[in-house]
């Protein structure tokens, strides 16, 4: 694999000047980014009197590639747009959409009116991207339209700069079932599905020749996963059904019953403690019940299979309408891509701190291990790591923001295992697993919009400083080859620093976390560790939710929904 | 057929007691109502002390079944609806639906919010109804939700007094090709489809690697039919294209064409010939191509054949969508019940002017002729008609509106034939053609919601009387049998009542028809012969649709979406 050997150069810096350059970024989460480019700048200036437009090509319009669109300088770039949804979706809504709190309509921007402003030099095509060709440059695509129009519906475009944001999409987990018989909340066509199917299960359970066990069962909503989105949806519902479907179907009232089905012992559990128990307080008085500790087996048509935890016992529940919100995963085209450049074997797209492809590091690792090893014994004591830690910090940075923000001043922490128990040396596995924890800390920032839209806008601004940063870079040293790195890292600020409000324009800012619980109530986990609860916090969500909207539009429409929705409650049309 | 026989004798009079009522409307339309009862009421009361309320099972929940289920005093009924969809949709604001100008959501009102306010006490049940058993007085209907819900999705009620009011489906008039590859204008989920549709053909006619034919013929759209819906559709997609896609899809804005195929002379041609014209030359304006006396004969995914009446030439275009709004078609359950009631050769389900079942009128007729005819001629002379006119006229009231409201003072004027020339005799097939004259000039009320809601009103207020008519006929003399009919007809009011403003409440009353011809421009046609053209018309169609809207959510909503487009534009996310 030549783009392999490539990239391996690349990033090992044998090339100073810039043979190939490589940016990757990668978040799984609702907005996915990566970027990725090769060039052979060089050659062409010297064969061209005007340097022709080197072209960017995205894919994705979510989170990621939107941001990234928006603050793009397009003068130096040939900018081309793919992605399978012409518009933009603000996706911490969807929830709202399932139960029409919010509609559909309300939290979509068409993406060639975000690119418009760009005096119409961005392209942007409505198809997916089905195969990324690193060797070649070029990403091969598939409209989804009608088949009976006229003309082909496959294309391929050539790149100097790719950028991947093509997000994620559900996790099964390979569950048999899932597939077939969930709901999901990820797409925007998924919430409307969502919505039609509470109302089915409402109009089939009314229908007359059904028992009442019958009409329980389609009356039975399950979620599986407590995460936010699991538990905003189940909120939502439980606010639909008991705030305006009862009035409707009074027949069936009592028969209603939401279970929320959770594999560890808490719902949230991502979230501070306080705000998880006050979900829990919140959902036992509103009558949904939480199933901690179940793991789901199997989903058939009308039954969930459980196996209990604790206890291994297995148990199954019926259901009218099950949504699966445990966990997202990587999509084929980038799964592909990823063999392609060596990271078959991970389970996520791996960038650096430069959100750039990162396809060795561990050669890296087994060079700076074969280096400290000085007894050639095969494993690292304490004091060998001691003599090359400087190194290591040298080539993970991320290492001493880590042992800093952990109040770490001894590399030994590293060594301790996964129960927390000091050791007295490591192999090589287990030093790369002590490096992979620091990464996990220190960089898989949580799959969320606001990380995925600061991804997108960091890498705009080293789009926008390329040339300048040439000459001029900005990043820390490099210690392989010489010289510094072209550009700032995107990364978390450290303690100190979000304290001291150094936070810069390349460090990913948090805003807090948002749960909405229903009834007019929220939690959330705002910057600082503090946390907030009850209905303040929940006008304080509406504040931030319309304040963010991508466009007047937008946010005029979603607060007028909200508006509606309290004047007239929401429309159970089946639509 | 038993129940045939049944209809016969009880429209016969031949039992004066109320062995067998039937009740039945038919408008073909938006709305399209249909009652019809039979019951053994004397029995029944007789062998229970408190007299069991009737059921009234009321299939369809469009103008007609609403404006019925509103009105209606649910007290002495037990009312029951079915309709395939639980929600109301404005239908006159479905042609704003396929261009976004209107959310499908803001015209809709779930049946449920309608009925609720009757305490409850009326039954629905979303469900299509496949199946009336005139005979069984009995109705079988499926559930269309989906099938992985427990319990059985299709059921039967027994009704006393049936109204059907399940509306129209499209006619293709058997035309290939037409079901599979045009879009219509009939339900909210055409609207929608074409909506998308609209937005497929400009993202696949920018696609890279199609040429310039290919995106032409993408860009290609082609209504079949001049009335007043394709119409208002053309001059809706027209604003569309031209306010919103046209900056959005720069460059391919000079490729777009709209063509409206109409097989008569002029479109709009059912309006007064000043708003024809002014549609015509409006359309000219705005380059809307309108192609006359063309019949198209074959549909398939990227051509509509085309026969030129004039010329007998075959003619073909390349088309990108193609809405198809010609006419509308009885559907199946209704058909299937024509042939049960001996109407089987009939296109439309025929009703009296009490909106009643009718099975009969031929023998009727026969026998008003074989009495004229007094020399077994088989053929009446003017002289012979004369003699029995005033027979005639107590058997078809409307033949004396008819023969005022045209200003004919002559039964001689029913003889002409259709070119206008006097005849001196006819025989009984030009008999029954002028009386099928009479009855299609003076009854059947154009196929609009107006009409529809109408009658809904005016049966609702005959169940509401049902008993104080029983004792107390308050319609014409009865000339078979004795005594008076129960209720007024629901008729249209002669000019001259009109004039007179004697419009009373069982009267169909003209609110006018309006053309929406985009632009702010609109045509419309009064009461009273008025006609109405230009900007002003349009704000008058503005106010008139806001006020009529069912309720003050989609009123509020209606208003609001108009709003946003003028401010924002139309939202063209493909959703």
């Amino acid at each position: 694999m030549r783009i392999f050997s490539y990239l391996t150069r690349a990033l090992h810096g044998h090339h100073p000047s810039s043979y190939a350059k490589l940016l990757l970024v990668c978040s799984i989460s609702s907005g996915g980014l990566v970027a990725h480019a090769e060039s052979q700048s060089d050659k062409e200036t010297l064969n061209q009197g005007e340097p022709k437009k080197k072209r960017v090509v995205v894919l994705g319009t979510g989170w990621a590639g939107t941001s990234f669109l928006k603050d793009l300088d397009i003068s130096s770039y040939d900018v081309q747009v793919v992605s399978p949804r012409n518009y933009f979706a603000f996706t911490p809504l969807l929830p709202s959409v399932t139960c029409g709190t919010v509609e559909a309509r309300s939290i979509v921007e068409p993406v060639r009116n975000i690119i418009k402003k760009k005096n119409g030099q961005i392209l942007f095509w409505e198809a997916e991207c089905l195969k990324i060709n690193a060797e070649k440059r070029q990403v091969c695509c598939l409209s989804n339209v009608d088949d009976n129009l006229a003309g082909r519906n496959d294309f391929c475009l050539h790149y100097d700069y790719l950028v991947i944001a093509v997000g994620a999409q559900v996790n099964t987990f390979n569950i048999p079932g899932v597939l077939e018989y969930c709901h999901f909340l990820k797409e925007l066509e998924d919430a409307r599905k969502i919505r039609r199917t509470v109302i089915d299960c409402f109009e089939k359970a009314v229908l007359p020749g059904l028992n009442e066990e019958e009409r329980r069962t389609n009356l039975h909503f399950v979620i599986v996963g407590g995460g936010p989105t699991g538990i905003e949806f189940a909120a939502e519902l439980h606010d639909y059904i008991h705030e305006d479907l009862v009035n409707l179907y009074p027949g069936v009232k009592d028969l209603v019953k939401i279970t929320v089905i959770q594999s560890g012992d808490h719902i949230l559990n991502t979230f501070d403690e306080r705000i998880s128990s006050f979900a829990e307080q919140k959902f036992q008085r509103d009558g949904i019940e939480v199933l901690t500790g179940c793991r789901v087996v199997r989903v058939s048509d009308k039954l969930i299979h459980m196996k209990l935890k604790s206890t291994a016992e297995d148990m199954s529940i019926s259901h009218g309408m099950v949504v699966w919100s445990t966990g997202v995963g990587t999509r084929p085209v980038v799964k592909d891509f990823m063999e392609q450049i060596g990271q078959g074997s991970r389970l996520v797209l791996a960038t650096d701190e430069w959100l750039q492809v990162k396809g060795c590091e561990n050669e890296d690792i087994s060079t700076i291990f074969k280096a400290a090893d000085k007894d050639n014994s095969g494993t690292l004591t304490v004091d060998e790591l001691r003599e090359v830690i400087e190194d290591i910090l040298i080539r993970y940075p991320q290492m001493d923001l880590y042992l800093k923000s952990n109040h770490l001043f001894d590399v030994t922490d590293l060594f301790r295992d996964s129960d927390g128990n000091e050791r007295e040396e490591v192999d090589i596995e287990g030093f790369k697993l002590a490096l992979a924890h620091v990464d996990s800390q220190m960089k898989s920032l949580p799959a969320t919009a606001q990380v995925a839209a600061q991804q997108g806008t960091y890498l705009s601004r080293c789009f926008n400083h390329m040339e300048q940063c040439k000459s001029n870079p900005e990043g820390p040293l490099r210690f392989r080859g010489s010289g510094r790195h072209q550009f700032r890292p995107f990364r978390r600020p450290s303690n100190d620093e979000a304290r001291e409000s150094a936070v810069r324009e390349n460090m990913y800012k948090h805003f807090g976390q948002f749960a909405p619980l229903g009834g007019e109530q929220a939690a959330a986990e705002l910057p600082g560790d503090w946390v907030s609860l009850g209905r303040s916090t929940q006008w304080l969500w509406y504040s931030v939710y319309a304040s963010k909207q991508v466009s007047w539009r937008t946010r005029i429409l979603v607060v007028s929904d909200w508006t509606r929705r309290k004047v007239f409650g929401r429309d159970s049309s089946r639509i």
